[in-house]
């Protein structure tokens, strides 16, 4: 095909993805890879164990250097430099380096402009004390703020992943911390007896969790933070305020060149990454992608796809044939809250019911190991499933066995597997790792007996 | 179909299991369960933790009392009672109890005799102190023994999971213990450098390990074992041995009955557990079972198949209908060697040799968490596949996240799918639990890039 010059816009986790394989598939490609910010090539989800101090600086984030990329892999990222305007038709993309704009030319394109937390327009959200956790810079700031001044108070708004790793992160440095969740769920989808067991947990670890009550005002003392106001007018002291209500796709630069933005609001992509755009391909954050469960496209903004699609991108940007295909997600993803692992795939019961299922829900609490094995813990599953038996999805929490666990729900989903054939599965026993029987076999047996 | 009485040989796992499944397909049912032995329903799997002092008292190993049987679920439990000869042309079962031969009626029967473990006729096999560890009595005796002989020096005979278990469990118990296995393997099929991390394991907790070497005699001093003899001349103190170089199906009841066995020695059982016999059903140890992977009927004498197969063999002796039906094994199995979690699935490189596969390997080693997150360990996995792609088998070893990540290779199995398609699984990924890109995922990758 021809491909001299291969852009990619983002320098962390899809981007420098696409850049690798890209590598890979075309040992004489020119490869550049733009970074806004000043830092490239880092692990943003690590950036709570930072914060808690578990990871005892910043930089243990950071995977690779510039000079890695140019020295090992011939790639040349450039950090400080933005991406502000595609011309697709022209395929140029106009960046800002140094205070200087200039223009790049690119035979391919890859998108990987990941998303940006949102941060609701409340009065009081500029104040000093007020911060969102996506970048490293978002984590670097935190840092210098507690340093600098010791707060002892902290308000998390919203019970989402980053919200409660960030409680526990809070926790660990010793503050008084709140999360305060506007709707009755924890993580956006876990309700009912889930739910219960992550706010027990959390409340057993000394943070105080207020479900149900919307935020609407940060009250500062001068230019900093001081107390969170609830639309019913409770109020929490706050020297301190991370909030994580979610994140939004970062596709203002795409929109801006004409290309197709899905329902979703990332960036519409086929199964090979490219966008409506010849010649441009998105990856990670900023990208929609297939639901293999909904047949929908959605919008899953994780690190794990991030990447695979970023070497999707990164491979048919190159040319490589035959082209790479991202086959989808189906909804997997885990937390630790303190000592418990929450972890779902697939589709929540409210999620199966608005993607037109009629679904019905088991669940069951079953030891991790052996009864008679000490050091075991009861974890507690929600299976959603069709009326033909077919699995949607399901729910873990238990203090251990269950990011593992929820793997073989998601292998189920990709095979489209039914609950009577999970129920067949010949699972590793032994005393110290599960019972005789498998919790995933103990939950798909219910089925079985109504 | 007019059943009135089901007789159940074999008072553990599967025996029992067909028990419970009977009494809930079929209220009215009579229902016996004749136990040779005083024990019944019992963990032998948790046999090596009472040894070791983990689990404080054989009794923890047990679950349930004749008691409970006859008042909760109207089963009567009989121990000490020996089914001697069955008589299918007359539905009967002659057994002994207290002395006493009597015949007992049946209208369906199910066989679960389990297996008995070998014991190789070398001389001095039958000295004091020289242990297999098989059932509850089994344990009893050597508890007993090692209270009153105090001995010093352990040799295990065979590193198979349970030599490799027990060998963990006179280590905690102080004792200089030495493993001694013919072939140059661990486990029968782990070898390389799977092997060598097992090796590794047990060499750093202090066990002395011999590959390589034939045990060919005891010695004893008086009635008591005091050294263990290899054919090559070596020879190695030894005041208690265990010998786990394997188990037997115990058929010999089912063979004089003239109940077709199968080649691998087991009794021959259908998908719905039957017998070659009318009305007389196998499930456990005792009988062979489907290897979803080669096709072949196997034996594989494990504690989570038993359980399933007698719930299969019960509802479907009790007359159940439709009719149970157990799919099959993939040949899952785990064990935990001192901090090491040892798993496989499926066929070995040798396993899919002999099945009549041209197998090719993938051997990758991964961390279990982000490279940031402190804690994390090495998974080293070893995946079969044969040139289509198809999914053959894999082993994994490591210090976390080994025992369940087996499974979701045993679901891939179920499911039939090829390395690609396990390549493309949406797996659960957080710092705490797993790297960026899943050790599933990063083994399975390796065939995309040769």
């Amino acid at each position: 095909m021809g491909k001299e010059q291969l852009l990619v816009i983002g320098g962390v986790a899809a981007g420098l993805a696409a850049a690798m394989q890209a590598r890979r598939a075309a040992p004489g490609l020119r490869i550049t890879v733009l970074e806004k910010t000043a830092d490239i090539s880092y692990g943003a989800c690590g950036l709570p164990y930072v914060v808690s101090g578990l990871i005892p600086a910043l930089e243990r984030l950071v995977l690779h250097t510039p000079e890695y990329f140019r020295e090992q892999h011939d790639i040349d990222v450039q950090p400080h430099t933005e991406a502000l305007e595609i011309l697709p038709a022209r395929s140029v993309v106009r960046v800002r380096a140094n205070g200087e704009r200039r223009e790049m030319g690119f035979d391919s394109l890859v998108l990987a402009t990941g998303a940006a937390a949102v941060c609701p327009p409340l009065a009081g959200h500029d104040l000093a004390g007020v911060f969102v956790m996506r970048q490293l810079r978002d984590g670097r700031r935190l840092l210098q703020f507690i340093e600098q001044v010791r707060p002892r108070d902290a308000v998390i708004v919203g019970a989402g992943y980053i919200g409660l790793e960030m409680a526990e992160a809070f926790r660990a440095r010793g503050l008084n911390t709140t999360v305060v969740e506007s709707t009755d769920k924890m993580m956006s989808t876990l309700g009912g007896a889930l739910r219960d067991r992550v706010v027990d947990e959390l409340r057993g670890r000394g943070v105080e969790v207020v479900l149900g009550e919307r935020v609407s005002a940060f009250e500062g003392r001068g230019e900093q933070v001081a107390r969170v106001i609830c639309e019913s007018g409770r109020a929490f002291e706050a020297q301190v305020v991370l909030i994580g209500v979610g994140v939004r796709p970062a596709v203002e630069i795409a929109k801006d060149a004409g290309l197709e933005i899905g329902e979703t609001g990332a960036v519409a992509t086929d199964a090979n990454q490219r966008t409506s755009a010849a010649n441009v391909f998105a990856a990670g954050d900023c990208s929609e992608t297939l639901h293999r469960v909904s047949g929908r496209r959605v919008w899953m903004p994780l690190a794990q796809p991030a990447v695979r699609q970023g070497w999707v991108a990164g491979a048919n940007a190159a040319g490589a044939m035959p082209e790479a295909r991202f086959a989808g997600v189906v909804g997997t993803n885990a937390v630790k809250v303190f000592d418990l692992e929450v972890a779902r795939t697939g589709l929540s019961l409210e999620e199966a019911q608005a993607a037109g299922f009629d679904p019905s829900i088991i669940e069951d609490e079953t030891a991790s190991r052996a009864g008679y094995y000490p050091g075991g813990a009861k974890i507690l599953t929600r299976v959603v499933h069709d009326k033909s038996g077919r699995l949607l999805g399901a729910q873990m929490v238990g203090r251990e066995g269950v990011a593992q666990r929820i793997d073989v729900y998601a292998a189920a989903l990709h095979a489209n597997l039914k609950i009577e054939e999970l129920n067949q599965l010949d699972l590793a026993y032994a005393p110290p790792f599960a019972p005789t029987i498998d919790p995933i076999l103990r939950a798909t047996k219910q089925r079985d007996e109504g």
